[in-house]
């Protein structure tokens, strides 16, 4: 059976498992306060030119999204999303648990604009009673998308000057991010800490067993967010086991570097299905792959791959998302590639 | 100057502040165990055709929203409102401060179809990762809607019908059931509470001076709802309050009488509007008329005439409401029929 | 039957009822921007000899102490009171609903003292891992408190200065503050309003239908505290119905007027226990009398008296409460104390 | 620098380790679906003799007592709590923010009795206005407790008894609960099953890198727990990362094994301080030792070994922890007693 069904599934890259191994018995104080995190962080704020970086390590992406959302927001605003955005609907509600509204804006192959921005937010102000509604706080946005699609670093300044016309913070959720970096692509990311005032760096489905790196570029991490982790249950006592692992990403530049194979072998797919007629859902340049198959065929590829239901597309065609990872092997690729 | 503004703008019917002198020295229990309050429930029972009626009285329609909608829902749920309706966008974010989404659905003149409650359960269901989304757990409709609309019987019965298929409840927001009442409709109270599972007969804005009844239909309050009431800051000590104001609007049919003059005296608008060539933006039977303004007309009406602003129509457009309430005297009315 | 039970048991005062009729049909603006909630803010400013106030009417208690104390503490706070407090035990949660912690402190007849409020401090911050706890962030006191007594001016004075010392607000519950006041008490209001950070006038104990009114002393309201009101369910669109009870309140010395009917009352009775030797659980200067009854004393009163339960004493004794009120006429308590 | 300071200090096991590297590049499903997962909870189920267990992983203990706490509440309850609980004061309020209150019992030595339960239970309930406080709706201890202090067998019988009587469900959290089971116990992992309603067994002390599995031991696991994990932010989409150490912890009874090395040290050590004639602030049987140090002295051994403050004694003395665990090597403790 062939996996093509997700970016997480398997361990981690075995250049972090081996840097877990090797520190295992140092004995390292808790919560972060280890001397890998802090190398982890130094790192980070090398790698990605931004020397004033405060650097928080959460254990996973919707409790990092939780997270700072919920302590980046003053408590009569709310975030605002694509419609499609993850923390708009994949999210079970763990933004609104904490008492935020999710405010929707239209999406374009999962992206939204700083015009719709703007126009949210004069229309607001510009409403009597706008004091009776939720003010917008804070824009979201992921990168890549939910649709594997990525902003242009033109698109990303824009919105991040709108962002900074209105005042309110510019949140990127780098959940794939390494996939972003490692994809065809002008928005680097010292671009990305320059232009936003938090995102975050992807581990769990970048190479890590585990793992997000949130980044506040602004020396703006809200007052007190250790507790308030602590507080939102995303503490890890052993601290180290986030620190270790983000030391080994950015070391050697291995965060760029294991993505790379996933954006090659997305590549090498994406060729094969344009070659052979297959219809694309979305022209994603990163790792995931988003096919309209008739319903009999997505069945028969079913039998030997395992694959994502993405929607319904109509009666009788079904979107299916393939996707590559860090982890691909070339083979497993070829071997796709004859049974199409 | 004329006030055509809301329908809060006066205090109480006259006869709702007599019962409250003439009982005003009783001695009575507090929160809500008042004789009072015993007696206005069961005359809001015999009123609505349902003798199993679990009644509360809450003093503001937000709050109401909020205790109703937080304590029927299960912690996983969320509830399915018009993109339009009051606790999607006018209430500061009140029901997600309680920790639930509220999922929109289209609008039609600020109605919603059962269709289209149907359809999102379906789809919502039939997704694979539907565990990780927030689960549709009940309707909220208002009755006037926000732009003062009716759902017809046969409307209203569909969507119970629906709710009832998927089994969640349906919850009628009554802010303005008055009027809703007193209008031309085929929807009766005892069909109200045939069909919903619970709903709230609006006191505030039709001729108390404060307060809801919350009435659950099937004897289906949640449990310890005087306790959750009280978490929420929702319980008054002094409850007689509630409960001489609406012993007063259920004696003698006060409630649906005092309705009627905000009816009568919007008719007597629409049919000068209407004459005068002015546009409608939306085909009101209620107390609420939305006009489309030039901008320099509705600066000229506003010298002698309190209105609302509605929405933006156009650069050189804006939509105006204007509200009759159970107060509107025909002489004002004849003051602004002149002034037009 | 004579009712001592409790000090809500009655409407309002007949000046408070006189204003809402005289007003009822005057047009006013909804959400507290009338004329009467501007006149009654500006009479309470110069009562409390506190021109910058900035001041707010919300309807209940319950929802007063939530409001106040979910927007003045910071995320990682919580608020400290004595383990008697209202906040703390009679409350039904309301104030952990809000995500905030009631760290208790020890209490002398229900009140606090200075010193244990720095002792919690300096011990908090003294422990190496006091960012793992819930920091200290604001002190609250009821005056009267629970047991119906009273701070003296220093005892205030050295709260406040302890407060500022450790830069947290202090807040005092004065839902019952014109018995205090109208008690034999060294502590004035513009002591109060000097000497607190918040405090609430407490309107449905002390003569009106409803409502409280919160004072902000040093110009240190939350921001947006209206749309976080709102948020909290606690904002009437009908403000006019405290704006007119506390103008009726604060006009010709009618608050402190009314109170004094309690005080004298509750003095009438205090010296009949006294002389017939009933046994006092704790001595109240205010309007609640605590008395300890056996048993069969308390059952044979109860035939002809409303009272309240207060706790067990021990097997056969209990402590019963006796209130008097604005409302309590010597007849009742003439009749009383022929029983007793 | 020796290092005794907390049982977090290392990473996992080496047959821990091992496991995830040789199932590193198994293609797995997310969200704990993986075999793994489903292998380790068979595991956990027959080490518990509690075949029909319902178990899930959550990542840290915080979290976890966060997410089984909220949903096993309901919205009128609290927890009733040692006072010295780690829910009680050590977790920043991750309990209060899921809206709900600690309640707190006296402790002797970190435990609770049966009879204090009881006691509050019958009190609250007897109270006539206890629907307006928080109902006890739920019994939290740990095991080992925060002082490292254990419950026998007849003792947790008599408050699981105690909880069944009153209706309410009993947690249990063991953080640390190989080190109980480890000790001289006679209170096995079946009976902690049999007796309580839910309890986790702790990874992030015992040998894993991170992870608890939490076990409802009655079919009792609250409706939708995985969205409502999913919805605090405590689901990992590699779930396989917590399957796969769990199941080398319940395989060949490492769990067990692993935990002995920490009670055989500290036994050793117990021993020295005994001779020495240092005084024990508690007679602990499990790795962590409350020791009472002269200030001079504390100051002097710190210069040598990391030892964790635990609290005040008194002007001159203070209460330090020396936490052995899974990893700490003969050797060390070798050199700790000859510091000495």
């Amino acid at each position: 059976m062939l996996y093509f069904k997700n970016d997480y599934s398997e361990g981690a890259h075995p250049k972090v498992l081996e840097h877990l191994l090797k520190t295992n018995f140092e004995k390292l104080d808790g919560y972060g306060e280890d001397k890998y995190s802090l190398l982890a962080k130094e790192k980070i704020r090398q790698a990605a030119a931004c020397p004033d970086a405060e650097i928080f390590f959460i254990s996973g992406g919707t409790q990092t999204n939780q997270a700072v959302i919920a302590t980046m927001l003053q408590r009569h605003e709310g975030v605002l999303s694509a419609v499609t955005g993850h923390v708009a609907c994949h999210e079970a509600g763990a933004i609104e648990y904490t008492g935020h509204k999710v405010i929707t804006l239209p999406q374009y192959e999962g992206k939204i604009k700083e015009s719709d921005i703007a126009a949210f937010i004069e229309t607001f102000y510009a409403d009597e009673s706008h004091s009776h509604m939720v003010y917008p706080g804070m824009v979201y946005i992921s990168h890549p998308t939910e649709y594997g699609t990525l902003y242009t670093k033109d698109e990303l300044t824009k919105i991040s000057d709108t962002c900074k016309k209105y005042n309110i913070p510019l949140f990127l959720d780098g959940a794939r991010l390494g996939y972003a970096l490692a994809a065809e692509t002008d928005l680097t990311l010292p671009n990305i800490a320059a232009l936003t005032d938090v995102f975050y760096i992807g581990g769990t489905k970048c190479g890590a067993l585990c793992g997000e790196a949130v980044v506040f570029t602004k020396k703006n991490a809200p007052r007190h967010f250790t507790t308030l982790t602590k507080q939102h249950g995303a503490m890890l006592a052993k601290g180290r086991l986030l620190g270790v692992q983000f030391d080994a990403l950015f070391t050697d530049n291995l965060y760029m570097e294991l993505s790379k194979n996933a954006i090659e072998t997305a590549a090498m797919l994406k060729d094969t299905f344009r070659k052979k007629g297959y219809e694309f859902f979305i022209n994603s340049p990163t790792n995931q792959i988003f096919i309209v198959l008739e319903n009999k065929q997505m069945e028969k590829i079913k039998e030997n791959v395992c694959i994502s239901y993405w929607e319904k597309y109509d009666e009788n065609h079904t979107v299916v998302r393939f996707a590559t990872s860090w982890a691909t092997s070339k083979e497993d690729v070829q071997k796709l590639i004859e049974l199409l």
